[in-house]
């Protein structure tokens, strides 16, 4: 399983994911599944993936190709709003999905990805998108400035309770790393190491890009403090009516 | 949707449930889901049901008719374990369901249930279990003190947190309703009022059982603690490395 999120902050945009990946319960491996395009000094793009394994690590590899070969056909280079950005990506997710389904249906595996796709391309707003598997994007909003793909209900919650356009960058990505401790604590087919990356807009680099190992005396803490900061804000719930007094 | 759950405390059971029911989003309505059943000075139980609801009016039902008939069957007043009992419940739900079958197939229709049973017998320690559409059952455990179903995904990170069997009665209500709140934050087709019902081990009646309405005064104020004590937590984590000092 994998999850992944992403934010959509005034300050810029920030992108985590976890890197577990399962074929099955006993096939449990890891894999980076934030993909960076560093492509020109006037753009920058993230691209998180989950779903088959297969499916997305040839979504970037032909992402990737197309940059190369540059022969005038569509790519992360050349194309201007963020929305034709995030269609083309959709319809790369497209063609390779349709190109291994003679094989995936033979055995009626499910070859299909959702992405999360963001960046910044100069003189537009950052923007992010979750791009079904059909290929159809959609943007995040002011009212919902996160989107997330995978295992994405236990770490909602607290995104709903929390995230907030005004967040600073390091704040979404704490609030981003709290989701995805929620998740890993619930499903265990989602596991650290993490990646979270910063973007702050009009800069075209990436402000941050962590990897956060299980052990990494940083996660202890915030763990340890979350942990304590949940325990705090149980104990000071007030008492039913039906309560007797202390 | 529905989501109830469950938790078995030393001082004894807590059940919670919401009350919407949909079919489609486009016709919402509102059923109690959790079932008393004193049925005798020394047993008590309780049943919340998710799933078709159809099915679940039926078996209800069905388990009061028996307890009526009084012919030698097997029924809630006569069968002595706990694990007995839910098998008698699963059985329940399993004829309810092959009964309906026929029409159901006709067009497709999910016709499933599942349950929530728990409470005492007289003599042996009062006791939980989730009942799978098909019928078995599966009690909780010291480890994992709380049984849910329905819509279970985000209330779920919270009880990994905090549930604990030592927790008193007062608390475990409490901590399903900040499960229930979370849910009915992320999942519109979840919803107030809740029922929340303890019971306190051999006492073979209720110690509570209130309906919650989403404007009560203590729902008001429990929600208001607890968004203020999560964002309390979050100002409280420790800052990344990467960040600049204050």
């Amino acid at each position: 399983m994998t999850y992944c999120l992403a934010l959509s902050l005034d300050e810029g945009l920030v992108f985590a994911s976890d890197t577990r990946t399962n074929a099955g319960a006993d096939y449990v491996t890891s894999y980076a599944k934030t993909h960076l395009f560093e492509v020109a000094a006037d753009r920058t793009f993230v691209l998180c993936t989950a779903g088959n394994l297969a499916t997305s690590q040839e979504i970037v590899n032909r992402i990737r190709h197309d940059l190369e070969v540059d022969d005038g056909r569509n790519t992360l280079a050349n194309l201007t709003h963020m929305w034709e950005l995030a269609n083309y990506v959709g319809r790369v997710s497209l063609d390779v999905q349709e190109w291994h389904a003679r094989g995936l249906q033979r055995t009626g595996a499910d070859g299909s990805a959702t992405l999360l796709f963001g960046g910044q391309v100069a003189g537009a707003r950052p923007e992010i998108f979750m791009i079904y598997p059909e290929g159809n994007p959609i943007a995040s909003s002011p009212e919902t400035p996160y989107l997330q793909i995978g295992e994405n209900k236990y770490g909602k919650p607290i995104l709903d309770r929390l995230a907030r356009s005004s967040m600073t960058l390091a704040e979404g990505a704490r609030l981003a790393l709290v989701s995805l401790d929620a998740t890993v604590k619930s499903n265990v087919t989602v596991g650290p190491p993490f990646d979270i990356t910063t973007y702050r807009t009009d800069t075209f680099t990436f402000d941050t890009h962590e990897r956060i190992e299980a052990d990494s005396p940083y996660y202890e803490q915030l763990r340890d403090t979350w942990q304590t900061g949940q325990r705090n804000a149980f104990d000071a719930l007030p008492p039913f009516p039906w309560e007797p007094g202390p």
